[in-house]
């Protein structure tokens, strides 16, 4: 089986998976012109915030090389011009920033060279950035893997693979991790309401890449707990506080208490730079509320009377106490969180 | 505003409210054909156990009534024939059934008397199972009210409400009483996956009748207690066994759980018919598995891969451990419910 990335590179153009087509189609984009990676980024065709910032290297690589000339000043203005137009696209994805910082800082790094020149570091820098990222996902999932029995049923909420990364990706990257080190894996996936990631996108990666999969609603996980069917549940994270408490996609909190009531052990896998060395408790992360529309239409079908009122948090917290470990490209920390999330801190000091 | 009720007497006709058109539509079907009202109960336009049985009492009467002649043994073929008929609309539904053989028994019972007089005496029987059934919820209404504060935020699960029933219904049936009492009362309505009741059915009925309403995804119920939004959990109940064990609709045990681990009272309202004396535990409650298309497809769209494994239980079975208390038409029943339920039997007992 061909092994599809969300994001590739082949030859002079980026080939991108259209991820609002999914599962019922499987469409790529393959274009060098800049403008339509960036409407894939505002069309959510990308998504997941790793992948939008590999697009946007690509994006940004694919707007200054469209210009043909020698002139390093208007050279700088597209380069501006470009990195503007990315900013725009989803104005809350941290990581869309974080690309376009790293860009920038290597073309004006490199301001001193040729146009040709520039064009090429600017090729290599987005080639990192994604290269950089399936590194940390590969060092999560060897992490996380020593935590898999070689025989497992993991549960999964939401969409945290190679469709949002580089590759392999941060929950769902230790699961790839132990189905290739040849553990029997099997993985029940939440739908993950009310955006329906598991059900459309997790599944249908899994499936992808061989993995037995098998898809649940939410309010099924307790269930299937109480029948011993589930041996670990890994979520991904949003934001994590130093006291272990977790920000991820709505749910989340739900089916850590759930597991914790069945004894089943609850991991979180994210990247070191999703710990906010900044916040001491969960109680200091806002959480965004989105439009009612999400819950009252499914897929632009109406599944609810007009005028109802909605509550519709898109994250949830989880306390720090209901997790079993949390994973990162570092290490494996476990409670007392407090004590452990500082040693990250230490050691990333060190790295620098 | 004018009360709607999901089945009426309506001059010499049945009126339906056709629940497969909820909420988008509001349509009724106005009837005295006793083919019309089967097909009603096959095609799911009817649904909920004690509507079924009331809207095959109607229907009985209705197919009796068609013949005009004065053939007593005729009239009998026309019963049974009508009966079988009502019968194999929906095999597995209990109340069916408990209808069915009501409206026998009086046939039989008078069957000395004229046609006229029989017709007539069915139509009272059909009457008297609607207005048996409404009196019931009434009565589980008034006592699950007590546990009602003055000011209170409920969450239920599914539908158990007037469009299930005959008037009322069973856990709304408490709700919709505290509300009439003038208690300040806000709904949040779980949309329960995967047949989306709560959605679809739960909030329009409740907005029907006045009371706010707010929709969440299963999965928001946690952070909703988190945040100190909800007083107490009132579900329905499918089978409850002598240990307060309660099958009920899938998500309901996960509901319990999360409510235990946030301290929220747990209610479950059912008729004592509901309680099966002759079951232990509910570890001797079978559970129904649905096929996967109701997980895969929401209203006819398709959210997940072809050929994606599901796990679709009907319902679960929430522990009479996580159950704060259990309403019924006689009392308002506390654990140890093995003690307390056993009480039922003999007061139902000195009933008969």
């Amino acid at each position: 089986m061909e092994r599809i990335r969300s994001i590739e590179w082949v030859g002079d153009k980026v080939k991108i998976i259209d991820q609002t087509k999914l599962p019922t189609k499987v469409e790529f984009i393959e274009t060098d012109d800049y403008k339509v990676v960036a409407e894939a980024i505002k069309s959510l065709k990308v998504r997941g915030a790793p992948a939008i910032g590999i697009a946007a290297g690509f994006g940004i690589y694919l707007g200054v090389k469209s210009y043909d000339g020698k002139d390093k000043e208007r050279l700088k203005l597209i380069l501006e011009e470009v990195c503007f137009e990315f900013a725009s696209t989803r104005p809350t994805a941290v990581n869309l920033f974080w690309a376009i910082e790293r860009m920038k800082k290597v073309f004006y790094q490199n301001f001193h060279l040729e146009v040709d020149q520039i064009k090429g570091i600017l090729l290599d820098e987005a080639l990192r950035i994604q290269n950089d990222d399936i590194q940390m996902c590969k060092a999560i999932g060897l992490n996380g893997s020593k935590l898999i029995p070689e025989k497992a049923n993991i549960l999964t909420h939401c969409n945290t693979g190679w469709l949002a990364t580089g590759d392999y990706g941060t929950a769902l990257g230790v699961i790839y991790t132990a189905f290739e080190q040849g553990k029997k894996i099997k993985v029940y996936v939440d739908e993950t309401r009310p955006l329906l990631q598991g059900a459309r996108l997790t599944t249908w990666e899994l499936m992808q890449r061989g993995i037995e999969t098998v898809l649940i609603t939410d309010n099924m996980a307790a269930f299937l707990m109480k029948r011993g069917e589930v041996d670990c549940v890994i979520v991904g994270a949003d934001r994590v506080a130093l006291n272990g408490d977790t920000a991820n996609k709505i749910g989340t909190y739900n089916l850590a208490i759930v597991a914790n009531y069945h004894g089943v052990p609850f991991y979180v896998a994210a990247p070191t730079s999703s710990i906010d060395f900044n916040i001491n408790t969960g109680d200091e992360i806002p959480i965004e509320f989105r439009s009612g529309d999400e819950i009252t239409e499914i897929m632009g079908k109406r599944i609810a009377p007009e005028g109802v009122k909605t509550f519709s948090p898109a994250f949830d917290v989880t306390p720090g106490n209901l997790i079993t470990a949390i994973i990162t490209e570092i290490d494996i920390f476990h409670p007392p969180f407090k004590e452990s999330l500082v040693k990250i801190k230490e050691m990333l000091k060190k790295e620098d």
